[in-house]
């Protein structure tokens, strides 16, 4: 593989100007912002590289941008998304969130790492390939979507009306990363989400705060529902929450043991003491890999403004997320939530579905989590870690678990790239190196 | 008396535009606006009926415009406050909030309930009663503040350096209003408070949320050292938060026994089907006018606009007031509350006191009770309702119970005024009215 590794390395700076080019074009789902244009972008990319291309209308959503590129025995697909989360807050950027900027070595731009940065290595690798070899030795499928940064709400409607553009023997997932350490990860899963805003409304409008006596205050009674959710001992409280929840295996627990340990750097890179009630080693592992979590995403009542008002809220809000592990249903963790808040007493709480998707994990066995393994050890020169689900979420499910297609991550981010934060970034070296794996792992795949 | 009601009936006009002049002129402590002018404008007001007046000056604050006027064996206070609460949100006003418009027999100002209109109508009844009988047959002291709204932070210096303006036999407090089926009140407390700004910073920043499994989020730490403070049982946990508070009387029972039904037209006012707990009767009085509060008027944390985002909060903040019954100390119970939630493991949890004012009560057997009763009676043709306490605040502590001077209250407001709300508003009929009952309040206050 020295001849197209060498070959990327001489094109580097024409590849760098590809994915420059594309972060420079909005693409923002939450904000309907440049999605057409960016979906036309992206065809347009997979064009040059001789992929059959088409952009995949989705009734009442943003567009699927599909590619199919190479033939042989096995077939690889990507799973990536262009669209990108919205750039606020603008005021904490050092540079224009869209003018893909390059300093100290690194690209700096919304959607480089989440994940524009991954979907343009896959296709200089399948550029650089072709270049040097002719033609691809697999057959290769794109599955780009455009709604993935609000929760990929449609992405299962996709599939379903297209099975035969979504089957493989496997599949590159969007994301890939590097540890606190420096350390390539590779990840087995996602975790689900089940994001609901409650809402209360106490009284007609908002009162003196004199009446605290004897006057329903929706800031309480929203306080008081959350705190039957969980405790500081962090357990959720919810009835029949934990019903489906799978414990680890023999095997997870192999895996478990041969994660590195980044507790030290972890906690100086958040700026904590300790996690939460002073975990660590193995039960911080488990915690973080095999159980659910519930979180309070944003609270809002009353008055908050400077000094004091004293006022009784008549309305209070939180929005809370709820990441699940196999085998949980978002959709019956919403409806344990609802009878729950019923029995404590709190029916006056409503509850509405922001978000839903299920969790998912793969197999340590499957030929692309073994190609993927050798792609680090060659390119990197470093031992990949295999962690078995990325504690954040995304539509694998449909991919893994409707169609059975094992999947691997591989791409381009690092432990500080704040992904959904300003000044995303990839460094340029880890991009190249990026498109040099995607070239291996192609060539790997083709002969498993 | 008919004679002084007489010539208040014939000026109502004049007097209607004096309390309308005064309204025009925002006077606003909070926003730092208008507060000179205004105390230039009512010392010209006190000036207008012969009083001598003098705008004291407070060092860092606001000054006290105090006015006295009259002679005789008996001197009676009037406790007023030329400053309002801020008029926002301007958007819900049906008419400029310094505009004074009348309509529908209401005046519609920010301040004309609290406290303008008081203000004004102690003025307006000297003007009359010495145009019709000369001179007063007592000695009124005036001490007219301008920093209530901000929670009257330097009026017991003010107090402790001017204890000559202070003394007098009786006192008027600022405030005077008629219960939801229109009633006059006469109150004989108010009760304390202890304001306090809770914050918790849990990280360096706002992270993703899916590391909620294990990294400490300020909203949770928030929400459960807040749901130590009170349950739904509304009994507040603080240990020692209830030994100062003194059981009610066999005759504050009897004033409760007095006490009109109002519980439905009450729910109705605040579109609730019952009180907290389904409180009523009996428990509800001793709830209200007997026991001390702790209320959140504001909570924020994280994201709380439209839609999701998966964040985890960095930092979380929540006002909570404590309306204090006697004999409790807002200094200790900031004290109490900071000892607490060491105890409870919330040491993270900062607490600011933003506001601290002491309870107070007067005798239902002083003269000046007895007088205001009489002048109700008289001028309204209703039997006034007595009530221990108003559920509000104010500084009455520093005349009541350091000087010792009885006090009760007399005012033109009413159940629907919307002190501290849009639209604050007042009767034409009960300013009127009001001007008379201080004129019998004055005459009947000298014969005792």
């Amino acid at each position: 593989m020295q001849d197209v590794y060498q070959y990327i390395d001489d094109h580097r700076d024409e590849y760098l100007e590809q994915v420059r080019t594309l972060c420079r074009q909005p693409s923002i789902s939450a904000q309907n912002i440049g999605i057409q244009e960016t979906a036309e972008m992206v065809k347009a990319m997979l064009e040059a590289i001789d992929a059959k291309a088409e952009i995949v209308p989705i009734e009442g959503g943003n567009p699927v941008v599909y590619g199919e590129v190479g033939s042989g025995n096995r077939t690889l697909s990507f799973y990536n998304h262009y669209d990108v989360q919205p750039p606020e807050p603008l005021e904490l950027w050092k540079s224009e969130p869209f003018a893909a900027d390059v300093r100290d070595g690194r690209i700096w731009a919304r959607g480089i790492a989440d994940n524009k940065g991954n979907t343009v290595s896959r296709i200089c690798a399948i550029d650089a390939y072709q270049k040097v070899r002719g033609a691809l030795p697999l057959r290769v499928k794109f599955l780009i979507e455009g709604e993935e940064e609000i929760g990929s709400p449609r992405l299962e409607r996709f599939t379903d009306e297209h099975p035969d553009l979504v089957q493989a023997d496997g599949n590159i997932w969007e994301s890939g990363s590097k540890d606190v350490d420096g350390t390539p990860i590779i990840s087995l899963g996602l975790k689900g989400i089940c994001y609901v805003e409650l809402r209360v409304k106490s009284i007609a409008r908002d009162l003196h705060s004199s009446l605290g006596a004897s006057v329903p205050n929706a800031a309480w009674r929203l306080n008081w529902a959350l705190s039957t959710l969980k405790g500081p001992d962090e357990r959720i409280r919810i009835p029949g929450f934990y019903d489906r929840v799978i414990a680890p295996t023999d095997h997870d627990l192999e895996i478990l043991d041969k994660l590195p340990n980044t507790e030290a750097s972890r906690k100086q890179l958040y700026n904590i003491d300790q996690f939460v009630n002073g975990l660590s080693g193995r039960d911080l592992q488990l915690k973080e890999y095999f159980q659910p979590t519930c979180t309070i995403c944003g609270i809002n009542s009353g008055y908050t403004g400077p000094g004091t008002k004293t006022v009784m809220p008549a309305e209070a809000m939180a929005k809370v997320d709820f990441r699940l592990v196999i085998d949980q249903d978002p959709y019956e963790i919403r409806d344990l939530l609802r009878k729950h808040l019923d029995n404590e007493g709190f029916s006056d709480v409503e509850v509405e579905l922001l978000s839903a998707e299920h969790p998912a994990r793969t197999s340590t066995d499957s030929a692309i989590v073994r190609v993927v393994e050798e792609a680090h050890r060659e390119i990197d020169g470093k031992e990949p870690v295999i962690i078995p689900t990325s504690l954040g979420t995304g539509p694998a499910y449909v991919m893994a678990h409707k169609f059975g297609i094992p999947f691997a991550s591989s791409g381009v981010g690092h432990a500080d790239s704040g992904a959904h934060s300003p000044n995303e970034n990839i460094y340029v070296e880890d991009y190249v190196t990026g498109i040099k794996r995607i070239a291996r792992i192609m060539d790997g795949f083709a002969r498993t």
